[in-house]
């Protein structure tokens, strides 16, 4: 089972004049899973770099039911498709497990990355050692999202 | 041409710390883009209730090329490529006209939308008369994004 | 002791391009945390009025140190200097309390605020209830920020 | 009269679940406000570094009426009131200029800055180019907000 767990804390400013949290601030949620499995929880300096030096190439994202503020965080399921040459996919479920263990989901999406030299503005290829930080993580597609 | 456009003022703090307006905002942007045509541009009535009664079901964000702040807007396409029962579709170009006449793209996006009742937190079908508000707007999929 | 602590998350897009949680981020985290204050662990029915239908009359924010993203959350101590008919004032405090006791600031701050009757739009006189659940979070300014 | 005129453009995600524009927003307004006067108008160079190279001290916001969302932008007037050796004091209003020549305003602010060396982490004294391009706004306090 390779998939990062992160227990995203809504913010009552999530929620726009409607009272859901607004779909632009579900992108983010994904954002800070990201961040969160590729700088504080991968091992030193692979991850650092992948967590902040990477660029978005595109996202999908599916919302499948409505989520309001409470002061309960909800999980956000991160992992990894598919690594390339120069870009990785990760896959997101955004979700409550309810007390009967079953899964309520509010949101599931992807997102293609590359790793991206910000001080010369392009992309570049994905390092031996990112690529087995990313293969902690990694579950190819078709059994989640 | 059914395009309706957009510009897009930029904030200073749409861009993050790695000096790019970030992926997350650029979201932001097809929300403003959507409310100002069907809000503000629309016709009375038919229009207000789309722009501001409506729920994503589906994102697909594809970022062509990062954007940096400055003082200028930049612009926002929007059309609709699909109406149905329950949801319609729409689609999204960020760019610049450059003075060549050249389209420098940052963004390519579509989004799945339907109408939705707060109330009672329930979608809901489309109206005739919105039917025809978003008919001015259609382009269907295959020219554009 | 009267404060009220709430253990702020903060977010990597908190930051802004110079590296440093935007100064509009801050105020941004003062608002969660009174909302926590009186939403979340205040007795039913009057926080729960207070956290979310009040407008703000007045902010002084005073910015004491930079603070950077980290996993980790940021104390934010709130607490009430001030009960008036139609007014309450907040004193905040956001700090890291170091391993041998220490306190380092990041920010002081207050702020005071209203009831407000959003269907009307108008401010309203605090109700008795009001009184004492903010009374409970009560410490006279002279002795805080 | 050395007020800079700022049109902010207003977003609909401004709006907080209560409808109005938050009060967090409105910050962000003088923060785009000062960009725009700073980086936009102020001439080369002396400008820019004040712009983006500031640490914001102190802000001091009252909040006069609640503002919500509208296609049209709401002037932010922008000047300064004090030129100290390494800090200087910005006052601000937001407002619209009515038909008939009345001033409705929304917020009035002031924030004390200091420039800052971010690669040091530290602030550092105004330079006499920049004194000329902040005097070019001076306005003392006393007859503004």
């Amino acid at each position: 089972m390779a998939r990062h767990i992160y227990d995203c804390p809504l913010r009552w400013a999530d929620m726009d004049s409607l009272g859901h949290v607004n779909n632009v601030v579900y992108v983010d949620y994904l954002q800070e899973a990201r961040v969160d499995m590729l700088r504080v929880h991968a091992p030193a300096q692979g991850g650092e770099e992948l967590a902040e030096g990477v660029v978005v190439v595109r996202h999908e994202v599916e919302f499948v039911r409505p989520l309001v503020f409470r002061p309960e965080p909800v999980r956000v399921e991160s992992w990894v498709t598919q690594i390339r040459a120069a870009t990785f996919t990760m896959a997101y479920e955004v979700l409550d497990e309810l007390p009967d263990g079953d899964r309520r989901v509010y949101l599931r999406a992807n997102s293609v990355l590359t790793p991206y030299v910000f001080s010369q503005e392009r992309p570049r290829r994905i390092t031996a050692e990112e690529r087995d930080v990313l293969g902690r993580f990694l579950e190819p597609a078709g059994e989640g999202a």
